[in-house]
């Protein structure tokens, strides 16, 4: 597996570097959720991470490594919204300048969140305006440097420490875990853990899951090659809405992961309907995917634990209040 | 201090009596908070424990301790809401019938969680009838153990492991403690964690913070006496509204606690919003009133962190919408 963008060693250097800088986020269980699923299920909640998002992993890990001249000239980059903050919080805290596309269209609380944190917000249309253009354009005029929000060595490999976190946290507890499900945008996130968890733990399966219109990943696993998604696609994961499979996560991905799922928006509805009532977590659509497969039957059974990744939570109030209203 | 209902050894014993049946729920911190309160802020989340508030380990250390015989005739409590889920809950796990005395304008998830776990529920009128005697009559009736909600030793030291794990926590990730913030109705919470804490470690201050027109424990503190409510008294934190300090849990608190702290309805609120935005937790009114206080400035300043007990997050969520939405 060499001809990977990145090995477990990466995601130990990873952790090693966002150590006492990042939250060891818990892994918690809930006795409903356990019920309802069928057996016991342990969830990674990474809305209590700075930001309320699993994305100021991978960002500080990019942002840390810079030099002193490139730390000097800034950064840049796009992001629907978690990535911006999680770039923006590590930004602030290395005192580097960070410039954010966004679309004009993002959640009012990513939008606010990522301005709060000191960045440069550049909105844009998402139908009719190439973010990919915008930043690249912006890096070049400023000799900064372009912070993918998925496409990187260092950012899959700082949100594969989660993976590490798991098994740690569940040995902890003494839980044997059989499979792991995480939400899937641009495959980031499904990858790094997929890298830290096969490394050591190779009879664990892991599942990336995403919205319905947007299954490119579990199309691409399917059909062995990179899959778009299909134009006019809708979906309220605002997190999920990567046009198709990274060029680096993708091989990863199809090197480690047993499956991709698929749920439909109003399972991930009920599935923050469900955080709500019985975990008392704040959960956004996005990061509500992996929960909402655990709960609709969506893994194969098997031997131990199912864990599922609640990956971000940041959502705009009301959004929240007329989904919980049901 | 041999005069008070518990020691800390009480404690310890009901730290192993629940161990492995109540969870034990996270210590967290957010970046936001404690910016914003302007230094260290932990939070122990009682949203995570069984029934989504702290009840649960009274109820079962409680519970746990009847003989064959009085587990058999059932038990009884009254409620309004969270001790009822907590008592449900314990006897299902034990197999005890238990039958709880609720108001007829409990929140509608308090009902529905306490109907669920196969409790019978007895409603009446706040304002009319008093639970007491309908609970006691009840119990004569049945020859079952009445289940204080506070003013009971086995109670009280199950509510105190919190006070244990806070200590535990705290060492684990290398913080100094220099106060804890508990919410107070009857008072049998902040005693519980009191008395685990102040015995290992007496520099530590322990506050109880009401709600304004449920000030009997700050007041009876300020007078040496217990004080009661007055007549007419309304707050949103339903789990709040005990009408005075405990036999029991005051002279508990009078010995250990360095003051009771005061919130108003709107304070509550805005920490409601805050937990939600910054925190991405759901939190009930009467579980915040301590993390009001803190955000408010309350609580004296000095060396080490402030921990706030969010001690339930029972809310409907048609409330818990008008209060994020501000």
């Amino acid at each position: 597996m060499t001809d990977l963008a990145i090995t477990a060693a990466d995601v130990r250097d990873a952790a090693a570097q966002i150590r006492g800088v990042a939250v060891r986020t818990p892994l918690l269980e809930f006795m409903p959720l356990s019920e309802r699923v069928g057996h016991r299920v342990l969830v990674k909640f990474e809305g209590a991470q700075h930001t309320g998002a699993f994305k100021f992993r991978g960002a500080y890990n990019r942002l840390s490594r810079l030099s002193s001249q490139e730390r000097a000239a800034g950064v840049v980059a796009w992001s629907s919204g978690n990535h911006a903050q999680g770039v923006a919080a590590a930004a602030r805290l290395l005192g580097i300048q960070a410039t954010i596309v966004m679309p004009a269209d993002a959640p009012a609380v990513k939008l606010a969140n990522t301005r709060a944190l000191g960045a440069q917000i550049i909105t844009y249309d998402r139908h009719t305006q190439s973010r990919e253009e915008i930043a690249t354009a912006l890096a070049d005029e400023r000799g900064a440097v372009l912070v993918p929000s998925f496409d990187d060595p260092f950012v899959i490999a700082g949100q594969g420490t989660i993976g590490l976190e798991i098994l740690e946290q569940a040995s902890e507890i003494g839980a044997t875990i059989g499979r792991v499900l995480a939400c899937c945008g641009g495959g980031g996130l499904v990858g790094g853990i997929a890298t830290a968890i096969k490394d050591t733990a190779p009879h664990i399966d892991i599942y990336s899951v995403e919205p319905e219109a947007f299954d490119d990943t579990a199309r691409s696993l399917a059909s062995g090659r990179r899959e778009a998604v299909l134009p006019g696609a809708h979906s309220i994961c605002d997190a999920l809405l990567a046009p198709s499979p990274g060029s680096l996560t993708f091989p990863i991905n199809k090197a480690l992961l047993s499956g991709g799922l698929v749920v439909s928006d109003d399972q991930v509805r009920a599935a923050m309907r469900f955080a709500f009532q019985s975990m008392k977590l704040v959960v956004e659509p996005g990061g509500a995917a992996a929960l909402a497969a655990a709960l609709a039957g969506l893994a194969p059974r098997g031997d131990g634990a199912t864990v599922v990744v609640v990956s971000g939570a940041n959502v705009d109030p009301d959004l929240f209040a007329s989904i919980i209203a049901g």
